[in-house]
């Protein structure tokens, strides 16, 4: 039988916008729990469900409860959790840095609801875009869990933990390294008085190229040149900033390595 | 008077991108060369021009010459242009990395028009959205560089040599670094048997959180958090890429400096 009750643990970032995706799919939640009153209040009345802020109130009565908590704190709801409701029903988180063993001491049928994406509660997402890494321990709980996941996003995917902590490593590489390479961009802009914007075309091109060929396949650019000359010049433009420096010299390095393969 | 006439020298990725810009704006190439007359050919028959692939036949009655061949080649096409055009006519190149000097020595009116775009014959481009770094020596010439600019664009700003300089730097750092980093992303998801796909609505969403706020200011992640237990869990699954293990361990260290500021 499909899942038709859901309670959703935790009102952040993921909770927020689980919660919604889950609500325009007409998929009832039928209570929000966060340990912040305020915060449950809003999302519940946002996706006209039921708030709550103890645990100990959480309804027993639902056929999937998705954490979407922090990583440190799902052991401590698990516990909690377990309390209230039973051993008995599915339990998932939304975690992509967490085994979902992580659940499986206090709930035989566990799982993970995983979407790949980084949520602000500011900005919106189309969430038929984001790619749902699901996993469960019992076979026909992944199959609820995949119908659940492919009736809000278009990407679906059994992903198992190996692989989850895979695509963890993969997104601290294609999205923090990536901003904090952005960073320099903006930075080197500001010191020429220059707008950052002037920069957006070429990174959204850099992300366009790679859409349907291998990343590799698509580099140019002094490094896979072998341009000494032009590094050079470029290390001597950056001197005083280490960092940037350490960066230029390293990512170079590895390109040019690359590029041998 | 407005540019009327323009001759194109260099039909590669920028030459065949900036050609079919100015005959989509309606602007009169009145010849295009290429050393390889078949790309001449190629091209002037693309944009309604004539072909030419010797610069002893370039025709001396432009009111724009665009210098649209490799940074190394743009002194020796310099000199041998200006035996045949003489010195008195408005040259540019469209080089991000050559300083605007590198004409000047045949060209009183030198210039530059450079568009901050990775180009590809193969992959069409929306060039009014290409930012447009115009320079020119005498300040008509850089009205006239300026209005042709903007027919054709709808970003050109007036960039000098030390500031095109310093984005031909930042343009390494957020196109090819940047790429190696999706490249590493691709390769951890072919050793999990996962499709690179599913890291790309991250890779978009982490370009769209930098369109209108700082860079530093959008850093999540285990760096950002100074969360050393999933710095070390990660650092373990990368365990045996030396390469991969350096650049995670620069760029975390660089994050949490970045924070401190």
């Amino acid at each position: 039988m499909d899942v038709q009750k859901i309670v959703l643990i935790g009102a952040g970032n993921v909770g927020w916008h689980l919660g919604h995706a889950l609500y325009d799919a007409g998929q009832e939640v039928v209570q929000v729990f966060s340990r912040k009153a305020e915060n449950a209040a809003h999302l519940a009345k946002a996706i006209g469900s039921q708030p709550c802020h103890q645990l100990q109130q959480i309804n027993a009565n639902a056929d999937l409860y998705i954490c979407a908590v922090h990583d440190q704190a799902i052991p401590s709801v698990a516990e909690v959790l377990a309390a209230q409701i039973g051993s008995s029903k599915l339990v998932v988180h939304t975690s992509g840095a967490t085994p979902s063993e992580a659940l499986a001491e206090h709930f035989p049928r566990y799982g993970v609801f995983y979407p790949l994406q980084s949520f602000s509660k500011e900005k919106a997402v189309d969430f038929t875009k984001v790619p749902m890494c699901i996993f469960a321990k019992a076979e026909e709980d992944q199959a609820k869990l995949l119908q659940l996941a492919h009736r809000i996003s278009q990407q679906v995917a059994v992903v198992n933990d190996e692989q989850r902590a895979g695509l963890h490593v993969a997104a601290v590489f294609v999205n923090n390294f990536v901003n904090q390479l952005f960073q320099i961009g903006y930075e080197i802009c500001q010191d020429q008085q220059l707008p950052f914007e002037m920069l957006l075309p070429l990174m959204q091109e850099t992300l366009d190229k790679v859409r349907e060929n291998e990343p590799a396949k698509m580099q140019t650019g002094p490094a896979q040149r072998g341009d000494q000359a032009t590094m050079e010049r470029h290390l001597k433009r950056i001197e005083g900033r280490a960092d940037w420096i350490k960066i230029y010299t390293l990512l170079s390095e590895i390109i040019a390595k690359q590029k041998e393969k």
